[in-house]
């Protein structure tokens, strides 16, 4: 069996949903390449009695390996190590030579803040340098250290690795704690896994769990392939992982898949539709011009670094004038068919290829809610328009479901998907 | 004691890290507000086995309630329905009546998803219409009822609420659950807490922790308030929830914040600056004028509904032949200064102000990352120009810490302060 691994994610602001965890799931996902099983995660607030007992439930569910995150502040709230301490019998000793190089870090910062007194600089940085007996230090990133806690004795309970809360810091320090022995050790019994994830467009949740089903019947081997499938951002993903033995049950069932969804399935490899368009994109120069996704789509393109060899610009234009001065829309136009409209996507698209002197442009105009929908063109109801310098185009026009931070986020997933198959000479509608 | 609820979030897509969990955060947001007090949050994969010992977990704790999100689809690992029947010793029995309702449901859908037979409909159907013995059934906002489902006898263990997976169903069917004789009686023990949020924009973290320690030593009762702090896209939270009792304790606090940072105390009643920026923009038009962030600052004011009252809208400059072509930036200036320089933000924001016809504009250009850096304008540094047609301006140029990401949030933050002061006729710097 593999190593399997928990995740004691702390914090009263992310267990009360004040803010969204990311460290959980990144370290997950690295617990996963290194071909561990990750098997819970756990939240808990700033009560040591809390963290305890789902430290202790960790171990009683026998996990070799527990990551920590968050509670390292300076803060009497934080006592992550406190209790990572007591749970491995480890007792809090002062390091000397690791408070120097704190203080070190620290004392600069001093200037940015000029309310913080040295004696509150000297027992902030104390606090952070207290390290449990024994346990391996993790020189910090930001100020606060990490740790590796490793049992009492051998089998005496699971290996916690103890990682900063902020997300820049821990993924940082992450490499130093996986590259230490102990660490090493807690998981010398893990697998490797092969894995793959296919992602479909326009195909149902439903309609892969058929076709999952009949696989079930039909491939030898299926039960062995772990398979997981979920709808995100308006695409299916199904993903798998599976032992070396199980690869020819996988393969089978990889194509069952393209046989019953072909069409609809545009990533083998785990790629991206941004992957792709960013790829098709290369050599060309994009623009944009939207109405209600409002520069989503400009912030999707650009998120990659290198855009700016391919994005030249886009256009945001919520107002009627905007659309007519940026992007010399025909205001006849929009009065006769509607500022939501095919018509005046198209139009808006023909602007920004001529404005921004682009090779390829996307438009949306659309409603995305909660007010200003009508019969007609209700609320989730959004044009698009993608069109090439020569002429070659593609526009849908449709009914998106969802509220208002949906219908704007499934919007740019569909251009994405538009631009996709533009760009890729595939001029049949879905 | 108040009633103690615990949140099992399901899905091995959460567990790995695949997809971030929308469903923890709001569920916990909604049980405080209920005077619950969340315990612990947890996370499994789909195997039953986990999350049984996820129930055990909960109910050994003592919680009062457990909400379960997710499990709840058509196929063959969506288990939760039954491993929590088994937890609360009821036997799944199919509701016919119900199964006749969700078949009236899906049977329409049918006409989008060719793929799937009338066979395979029922099954899903089926499968989704068990009923764990003596559960009250929640009407699905999709296609999968929730339950809430009693311990067998009174203090046999928690209460639990079987919410579906998709957010938009959990939303839509929880105040039904709420509502549920059920659910009252298992949090019959709840506290009315009272709570309060300030934010700081400014301020450092090890700041506030020196405050509330002399909070510690001054304040009689500084105990009972239960006080988070947290850094959020470049702002500082400050987070107080307490009983009746403490409120004196908690008002002097205050007042203690407000005399060591006051001038950097933005919110008091956890307003965020987005809606105070919202609030000062009526009757006003604003126009964004963007390059690092890419239309991220658009996208940011246009996600509020009723946007397009203010925003009339934004240009997203890449290139320099963008910021010429959109905004009429002097190329001399730019072969001058550099793109990113506060000489070209300015003229952006000109640039904004004229071409959209806009009241006020902000103007944001830097260097993203992780490539385009300098020695003397390195990854990081950002020019912001906020400017009124008036002619009232407020300038900042920044040297921003984090990734491409964050450089691109942390910018939006920046601007939308800016925009707060510009706004709110305050010309000092901070």
């Amino acid at each position: 069996m593999s190593a399997r691994a928990g995740i004691v994610v702390t914090g009263t602001e992310v267990l009360t949903g004040v803010i969204r965890d990311a460290n959980g799931p990144w370290v997950a996902e690295r617990l996963l390449e290194l071909g561990l099983d990750v098997a819970h995660t756990t939240v808990c607030g700033d009560r040591p009695h809390d963290m305890e007992a789902q430290l202790r439930f960790m171990a009683r569910q026998g996990v070799d390996l527990v990551v920590t995150t968050g509670g390292l502040g300076p803060t009497a709230d934080d006592k992550t190590v406190e209790v990572v301490a007591a749970f491995a019998g480890r007792p809090l000793e002062l390091d000397e030579s690791l408070l120097e190089r704190i203080l070190a870090i620290v004392r600069p910062l001093r200037e940015r803040w000029p309310d913080l007194s040295e004696q509150e600089l000297v027992e902030s940085a104390r606090k952070q340098a207290l390290v449990p007996r024994g346990a391996r230090v993790i020189e910090p990133a930001g100020t606060a250290p990490g740790f590796v806690v490793p049992p009492l004795e051998e089998g005496g309970g699971p290996t916690v690795v103890v990682m900063p809360g902020p997300p820049r810091e821990l993924r940082q320090m992450w490499p130093v704690a996986v590259a230490s022995e102990e660490f090493a050790h807690a998981t010398r019994n893990r697998t490797r896994y092969e894995s793959q994830t296919l992602r479909l467009y326009g195909t149902a949740e439903s309609e892969i769990a058929e076709t999952l089903r009949i696989a079930e019947r039909e491939v030898p081997g299926f039960g062995d392939v772990e398979i997981t499938t979920c709808l995100r951002r308006g695409e299916l993903e199904v993903a798998a992982r599976w032992e070396p033995g199980a690869a020819e049950a996988w393969r089978r069932t990889c194509e069952l898949i393209e046989r019953r969804h072909g069409r609809r399935l545009f990533a083998r490899d785990g790629e991206r539709v941004d992957d792709q368009v960013a790829e098709l994109l290369r050599g060309r120069r994009i623009a944009l011009a939207e109405s209600c996704t409002g520069g989503l789509l400009a912030a999707r393109l650009t998120d990659r670094p290198g855009a700016s060899e391919y994005v030249t610009g886009g256009a945001v234009v919520y107002s009627d004038r905007a659309k007519t001065e940026l992007l010399g829309v025909d205001p006849a136009l929009i009065e006769r068919h509607g500022a939501v409209s095919p018509e005046v996507a198209d139009a808006m698209a023909d602007g920004a290829l001529a404005r921004f002197g682009a090779d390829v442009a996307v438009a949306i105009t659309g409603v995305a809610g909660p007010g200003g929908g009508t019969d007609a063109k209700p609320v989730g109801y959004v044009c698009f328009c993608a069109k090439r310098a020569d002429g070659a185009a593609l526009a849908r026009d449709l009914q998106l479901p969802g509220d208002r931070a949906e219908v704007r986020d499934r919007s740019t997933t569909v251009a994405m998907h538009l631009l996709r198959r533009l760009l890729d000479g595939d001029r049949a509608r879905p």
